[in-house]
């Protein structure tokens, strides 16, 4: 490993992928230094991170609390709301941008960062599942690469490592199917928010784990599969594994599969994505199958779990239907959450949402901007419960 | 794929790696060229697989057989016995010598094709059990490649495609843990040669059989990995894994584990060590994890499976041990076979042999052809059953 230091921006720092970056970079502080962090309105760990870390600014959402991150940070330049993200993610003086923002307002911040011909290490996948397209074409004429942190596409970014592209014969993603993989679909209007909160397997943010619920997250990750690897939507499968041990593999031309394991465990594919192409020593806890005795695999259950075909239909649509497809899901994801629909409204808005719409085949910048908007106002009030 | 033509000399071509590798080698013809094949006594095999592919010159190992090769090939070369088949490994107008003989008989054709410059596709682990560390000086001095064919060793290789050696924590080879895996101790001592050929998922050869039985080739693949990948022993562990479809693991320091999978076939890594580094198109069984369900893994138990143990000792006291292991264990093992000893006695008569023998720091190549007579001679007359 070059002893190089590299500079990193962190949006989203007081997330759970943020944090766990910054446990990262402590531990490697010749290797990695923080130049910008960004938090939406955790002011006092941002506040705790600029200490520890200083960067050379930052910038926090909530407007109410600029004057205290001010105060607290003397000699910090502090940036406030989304043009102080925006203006974060458009600076140059980095070697990579962690995107650890959720949902769709970590989409513009991507492009950006790309336009400044900064390499992205993507949280967030919500930017490939809306601007997929648009994004891969940013990136060929900045020359800008994309790191992906999700597990199963660092782990299919591993098994990618020194192979031909022209030899892959498909990707197949594994998700544990969540909480839910088991219950009758009966009772599926019952699910309660604590409920849909409980994963079996990873410790995550709030609307990735009912993501994981729904499995939209599996059709979320076809998506941002398709584009990070460039592969048709029939080159990539989905396998239930409810271990989470397996990240997810990739089949050759010649029937050898490659697959990426672990402790289901962030820390490992947030490093990775920094580290790249490199392994840096960690004693984190060490893959014991001995110990774990049992992998299973299962179809998913495309009855139970409508999202996922929702998503494979709205790649083979393409245009704005992902587009839709992923605001509308986050929309009733956070109503359903608030309490205002039951877990099987998610599904049902998406759908509504997608046929309501007015269909672009090529949407820009600003067209994906306001189907965000339309699709927002759209599903906010058109449910009922 | 690069369309030049590559010349393959196949050495033991009517065993089972043999003919699995004329499969390939049928299925692409442009890419490759047979240009030597020998055979130890099967002679109506080599003739038909001669007459298919038209390779310059074959050997024959049984001499009563050569006339009727000869006068079944009119126009190619055909030598015989031990020097026919040190002659083809000589040559240097190949690019690949694929080394599918059985047993302590093929570690000099392996030397031979090394000194010629040839790259070697080593399905042969006795070569690097019995003389890793000289192979490894000649590989160097002659600027030569060696590609794995067994499973275990090729799931490593690909594993290790494109990644940093220094970022190497651990291999974990894999093993069904044979027919015996279940079978009490107690029962050991009864065991019989059907029982024993019974592999419960890959068709192999008779020799390798038994030593999945003894669990001695797991023990063996240990020592080849040793010498293939530059690890120490305390690099190298066993898991038992019955199902046979991850073919082995590489951890990484950041904790990341790199596996390769497939159906329990030879084909795939015969022919990736033909192909390598691309992975050549073939309608082979696709793997399809939620239709097999469950894979499990336990630890190997070393007090039913003492070779084990032997063959890691042998590997810690290095020099002329690994050599006698590996021969005391191979003649055993044929005496098994001939039902002159029971399945206990081959750990038993590896290890008199070992105990016996006079140790050599640093064994040459004639040392171990020396050690190979003695412990031949040892072990046959060592145990009256």
């Amino acid at each position: 490993m070059s002893t190089s230091t590299k500079f990193i921006s962190i949006l989203g720092s007081t997330g759970s992928i943020g944090v766990n970056a910054l446990n990262v970079v402590r531990s490697y502080p010749d290797h990695y230094q923080i130049k910008y962090l960004s938090a939406h309105s955790q002011a006092d760990l941002l506040i705790e991170q600029a200490r520890e870390f200083l960067p050379q600014a930052v910038s926090i959402g909530d407007a109410t609390q600029l004057i205290k991150v001010k105060q607290a940070l003397p000699g910090i330049e502090v940036l406030q709301g989304r043009t102080g993200l925006l203006e974060l993610a458009s600076r140059d003086d980095v070697d990579v941008m962690l995107n650890a923002l959720v949902g769709s307002a970590g989409m513009e911040p991507t492009i950006k960062s790309i336009q400044a011909g900064v390499d992205v290490a993507l949280s967030n996948k919500e930017s490939l599942v809306m601007a997929g397209d648009f994004i891969n074409g940013l990136l060929e004429a900045h020359g800008v690469k994309l790191f992906p942190v999700d597990s199963e596409h660092s782990a299919i970014w591993q098994c990618l490592t020194g192979e031909a592209a022209e030899d892959i014969k498909r990707l197949v993603i594994t998700g544990s199917g969540g909480p839910f993989r088991t219950l009758p679909l009966e009772s599926f209007n019952n699910i309660t928010v604590a409920q849909a909160l409980k994963h079996p397997n990873w410790v995550m943010g709030r609307k990735i784990t009912i993501d994981s619920a729904t499995m939209m997250n599996k059709g979320l990750e076809v998506i941002e599969a398709r584009w990070l690897f460039h592969l048709p939507a029939e080159k990539i499968d989905i396998v239930v594994h409810p271990q989470s041990i397996i990240h997810s593999m990739v089949e050759f031309l010649d029937g050898s599969v490659k697959a990426q394991l672990g402790i289901p465990d962030m820390k490992i594919p947030i490093q990775y994505a920094l580290s790249y192409p490199r392994h840096l020593k960690q004693d984190w806890e060490q893959l014991d199958l001995a110990k774990i005795g049992t992998l299973t695999f299962e179809q998913p259950d495309l009855e139970k779990f409508k999202c996922i075909q929702l998503a494979f239909d709205a790649l083979e649509q393409g245009g704005s239907v992902p587009v839709i497809l992923n605001v509308a899901n986050e929309t009733a994801v956070y109503r359903f959450l608030d309490g205002e629909i039951p877990f099987n409204a998610i599904p049902e808005l998406i759908t509504k949402a997608i046929d309501a719409h007015e269909f672009l085949e090529h949407p820009n910048l600003d067209d994906i901007l306001a189907l965000e908007q339309w699709t927002q106002a759209f599903t906010k009030r058109s449910y009922r419960s």
